[in-house]
């Protein structure tokens, strides 16, 4: 990790992380920068924001599951609602730690497919078995991933992640921190391509 | 009201339906639309959904204050937060409610004089006298606006209004309608822009 990345924060049953999961790294190529994905659980966040999933919310709730769907045709991202929704993340974010341990570009090579395996294909990556084999395909040793998901020492890594996210002030998914500055949400793309340009504003 | 209007929901306690105020007409404009300015009170909305004002949820509160500064700058409009915040919004949209009987444009007017009065100058339009001398100022008859405030026709009309944008699937503050389409937040804007040029997307 280096201090000038792009802290780019994540839960991988959050559709907007995953439209956010298809565009930072070139958002962060166009300046120079590298990303640092960082995942954690927002279930575990919600707990100090008082929060509820998001499709849960009345109202809020029928209103995102189509803004969702919009967003995506918006965006020009392949988007289906999985048909396990929500879903706990531990698996494939623990798989894109031990990722990380062996270099940073492979964390953001796995983590997209993991979401693209949830969000195109509908697959249920809180599976182990599954997210191990969705790794595999990826490049990834299969057995090696399935290993890490049960390892106590990514189970720790993944804790302290999340309580470093809630540190960081992330209370949402996709957040991301330039230089410091934080930004909660695709809708901020935006906001921070212009504070990558002008060093602020 | 027409059926082609653009549906502009919003409470006067809202920076980011301050900011889509400052907005929307021309929006509007560019696709040869009006805009319907519909008042509503976030704080009976959000008994449905069991939100709670922004800038008081833990984490996410301290990010807003300093987002909402941000997107100001971003958006180039004068924002300043009002040394009273949040306020019940009461007052100010019933003026808008009374304007809006004399003709739409009216109610235009009103609510963004009002607006900028609370977010630009920093006066507490919940005041009664303070909302009405605010539409003297913009042109109306303050008298009539302070008697409009209690008049308990315009309360009726505020509560019939809360209840349909709660009917409309409201649930935050600025909303809008295009066509039946729904959006959430000053973020949509580019999508309502799409929406308004295609006919959908």
């Amino acid at each position: 990790m280096n201090q000038s990345d792009i802290q780019f924060f994540f839960d991988f049953s959050s559709p907007y992380g995953y439209l956010a999961s298809q565009k930072i790294e070139a958002l962060a190529a166009r300046h120079g920068r590298s990303v640092d994905w960082r995942p954690m659980l927002l279930g575990v966040v919600f707990k100090q924001t008082g929060a509820m999933p998001l499709t849960e919310v009345p109202l809020k709730g029928t209103y995102s599951k189509r803004d969702f769907l919009r967003s995506a045709r918006f965006h020009d991202i392949e988007f289906s609602m999985p048909p396990a929704f929500p879903i706990a993340s531990q698996a494939p974010a623990r798989i894109v730690l031990w990722a990380k341990q062996q270099e940073p570009a492979a964390a953001s090579r796995v983590a997209r497919a993991l979401y693209r395996a949830f969000f195109v294909d509908g697959l249920d990556i809180s599976k182990p078995d599954v997210a191990a084999e969705v790794a595999g395909k990826a490049g990834f040793d299969a057995a090696a991933a399935r290993a890490a998901i049960d390892d106590p020492a990514m189970k720790d890594a993944l804790k302290r992640e999340v309580e470093a996210a809630i540190a960081a002030g992330v209370f949402g998914s996709p957040f991301v921190i330039v230089d410091g500055e934080p930004f909660w949400g695709l809708d901020r793309f935006e906001q921070i391509e212009r504070w990558l340009a002008n060093g602020g504003f």
